[in-house]
């Protein structure tokens, strides 16, 4: 791996005024772990104080820097109730780091690795002058993220908090995407690429969410309309995968689900302090995967279970469970920092 | 409903053999629960010795009217593990009757509900001369076709087994289907029907088995090829779509998706002795919808629940357990009838 990194947009030290956020990005020289050496771009967001310690927030594989709003970033963004005040992740106490995943912009279609965003992380603490991260909080892909992170740069973060993600894909799970790719490639015969995508993501939405969810919001019996039978969910379904095609492109979304199936670590490589974060009911990263992890973490491992209707995208809705538990994570870790 | 039934291929009087079997199809115009009096095509199978009592085997949307091969019709059949010498339901002492599911040839092109299938079984019945099953075994979508046979024709039968099935499609399982022929509407719009249908088969594939079958027989890192990462069941899955794609009309399939997401009974209505069994791990068929079912049952109903790695596919499977609960429900019906 090879710094060339341009710190672009770095703002005069000390000219942060607490709860500003910053923006910017910069050229790396990467080495992929599945061959190749691409000049990819490395987007971040920082928002909090000078010297606060540093979080860095970790999403799904559409997740982005842009973590929660800031009066320079008021637009919402995709953890806003986890970053914000009265939480842990109070960007008036700490930095929150957040950045687009290599591949996310669409440009770099080869396929990407977790121990690439791993490397990219690196990169960025390195162009940002930042040594150490107090905690590295990852969700879902975020989370095998921030397992190779912790497995490959073990100096430079304190504490990991791996939520719905763990150390391999589970196979089933594995299968669920390569179908959504396929509904992709389907798409793609004919130039009908959004229509692939848009299939693919509703397919997803039934591996984010749970049986429970669904029989609360949709249980009305079908429509028969012009000779068709439309059943209650497809409304719901429809407008997920519109809103999903109009902000992704087909090969950062591509390039990205390959790489949750790629994703492996060894437990045992993983020496910083982990709580892995499972939820009942997850359909793509089962319990038994999540219990198999700590249990390869050894003394670096501790579980917390939560049970959610919400399955996977648990991260995004229990955000008070979550909360806690990143509260117990940082007040251990700052006290030992 | 309307008979108008030519008994095609029935034998003369008293010429079968024991375990001799014979087929047989008729046209009759049905009234169509959502619109339409086609002529439809019913299509039969009935195995065992004259005289013995008639058990109706009715399977996924994908069996037929051939459970089990016969001297006559040697071919595998869809049920061969449960129909045969040994088993309860074995050729020689039962007599077994099989049928094709009204649009199941892909020639009926309009809505089709499981009480259009219920209707079509008491059509057979009639031109069969049989007054009366012994029982009606129901897997999957044949479950939901024998809940409506005996909420509609209750004086044709004297027990209901219903396997994988309930009073009710669930929300989320409607979900899951209605993509699967997003995926054949995907591949028609370009002329693509037969990906589309083999993609559709893939999704549905999932729905059948469990995560703890793929962690047994696909847990193998997935393969970097071409610029392409593979996953290790994606072979598998190929060649499933592959096959069913090969035998099963497009049409046919559509509409029997759709059956199944408009079924609906109320299970107050249902007064035959119902013995319904359920898988945990089915995917499709929650087990707390087999439990509400059978509450619905009140006195009429006993539940079964089996634990099994095939989940909705446990019937086809877990073939000792399924026999031991046919055995139990013919030993009392043939008693007392």
């Amino acid at each position: 791996m090879s710094l060339a990194a341009r710190t672009a947009d770095l703002p005069p030290a000390g000219a942060a005024a607490p709860a500003a956020a910053r923006r910017g990005e910069f050229e790396a020289t990467l080495a992929l772990r599945h061959g190749g050496t691409p000049r990819v771009r490395i987007a971040w967001e920082l928002a909090g104080p000078e010297g606060a310690p540093v979080v860095l927030v970790a999403g799904g594989i559409s997740a982005h820097r842009h973590a929660s709003p800031s009066p320079d970033f008021p637009e919402p963004g995709w953890a806003g109730d986890l970053v914000r005040a009265g939480r842990t992740l109070d960007p008036a106490h700490v930095r929150v780091l957040g950045f687009d995943y290599v591949g996310a912009d669409g440009r770099l279609d080869a396929p990407i690795d977790t121990t690439d965003q791993a490397d990219a992380v690196a990169l960025l603490l390195d162009a940002l002058g930042i040594e150490r991260l107090r905690a590295f909080v990852g969700y879902s892909y975020g989370a095998l993220v921030g397992l190779q992170f912790a497995a490959r740069h073990p100096l430079r973060v304190e504490a990991l908090v791996a939520v719905s993600g763990a150390h391999r894909a589970h196979p089933y799970a594995a299968a669920w995407r390569a179908l959504q790719r396929k509904a992709v490639a389907l798409g793609q015969l004919q130039c009908a690429d959004v229509q692939g995508l848009s299939l693919a993501r509703q397919f997803a939405m039934l591996s984010y969410r749970t049986p429970e969810e669904f029989e609360e919001r949709f249980d009305a019996p079908p429509q028969v309309a012009n000779g068709r039978v439309r059943v209650a969910a497809e409304d719901y379904l429809d407008v997920a995968g519109a809103r999903f095609v109009a902000r992704t492109p087909v090969t950062a979304w591509l390039r990205l689900s390959e790489s949750i199936d790629l994703h492996r670590v060894d437990p045992a490589r993983v020496r910083v302090p982990t709580v892995v974060v499972a939820v009942e009911g997850d359909r793509l990263v089962p319990l038994s995967d999540s219990v198999a992890l700590v249990e390869g973490l050894g003394a670096h491992g501790q579980l917390r279970v939560l049970r959610s209707p919400y399955g996977h995208d648990a991260f995004l809705k229990e955000t008070d469970r979550i909360d806690a538990i990143l509260a117990g994570v940082l007040r251990q870790h700052g006290e030992s920092a």
